[in-house]
């Protein structure tokens, strides 16, 4: 409904903002302002509360947010509110298989329940909940597990095949590692992650 | 010296929109305004013009951006133009293993020229350009390399340990996909890579 006016930016701003929420709490903090929050983020303070207008007045004046407060709801508009989301992920190379150890995803409310790879000897095997299968069996196991959130991680020249199989399976967003541009049919959203991106803003800072 | 003034988010969106223009300067564009530029990169247009605006006047009125010459530009700007930087790489586990082979980095102007890690099975050997040295080396063979910048891949235990070494033998600036906050002296610009606020975005697009 309202979703269409509130940029992606802001929706990853959001997840930034939990992540930090997140911290605080586990340090006992109970409130936090909006000056604090940007600092933390490294996001302008008007923008903290440009992004949280679009939802709510969640502040209390001369207090600023409550921490658990904010999450609470955060996690509510993430829809990561009581409930854990079913991952697919294709490609159990070395990236892939760092993304199925890491215990960050599970702690966020994800589970990488299914992983696809066509080595033989990597197949019927699991890595933590994940069993691997070999790629024909993509929708398959999507559909049957009802799972709406893929991982790729596969070479550059099978993301698209890939990506497609799981659309076709019902997954409805993407995170997606490899190099290139997945073409989807609109209502699929997709997120690429670019790691020299991270790199290129370090030599800046360089003497 | 004007370094302090600008603020970190905007380095980091100038090296979306340098990725973005070799994008667009590989489809052969030569012209490219504000506007088209924010929405490949999913950010307000008025935000490109004044994270731009620090720099200098890149635009040409009625015309947009030259993309050669904004690319370029930017490239100073970042100090990636005409130099490629060496990296030392900390732990060659699945992840630091998937960095090692990652080519995007390369493409960047990075190199990956030393990586370290405790397996003896891997010390010795070489992935890529990057010979793998046991930890205790990491002073020695940094500083002869006179390597600025690191990538931290290590298990969380021992990233701080790690960093601090690599600090003392003259890194400046540290990608850290370690799962802890490091604590480091002033002057030394630390980029956390946090995957799971990437995942953490998707779910709000889903029905």
């Amino acid at each position: 409904m309202y979703k269409e006016k509130i940029p992606k930016t802001t929706i990853y701003r959001l997840a930034i903002y939990l992540r930090t929420l997140e911290k605080i709490f586990r340090e006992h903090r109970t409130f936090i302002s909006s000056q604090e929050m940007g600092t933390l983020c490294g996001i302008d303070s008007a923008q903290v509360r440009k992004d949280l207008s679009y939802f709510g007045q969640f502040g209390e004046v001369g207090r600023g947010y409550s921490v658990k407060n904010l999450m609470d709801n955060l996690k509510k508009i993430l829809k990561l509110y009581r409930r854990r989301w079913k991952v697919a992920l294709a490609g159990v190379g070395h990236l892939g298989t760092a993304l199925l150890s890491y215990r960050g995803f599970r702690e966020a409310g994800f589970e990488i329940s299914c992983a696809f790879d066509p080595d033989p000897k990597k197949i019927g095997k699991a890595i933590q909940n994940a069993k691997i299968y070999p790629p024909y069996k993509i929708e398959e196991i999507v559909s049957k597990e009802k799972i709406k959130i893929g991982i790729i991680a596969v070479p550059g020249d099978f993301a698209q095949d890939v990506a497609e199989r799981m659309v076709s399976a019902g997954v409805r967003a993407l995170l997606n590692f490899a190099p290139v541009k997945l073409n989807l049919p609109s209502g699929i959203t997709v997120k690429n992650v670019d790691l020299s991106t991270e790199l290129i803003s370090l030599p800046f800072y360089l003497k």
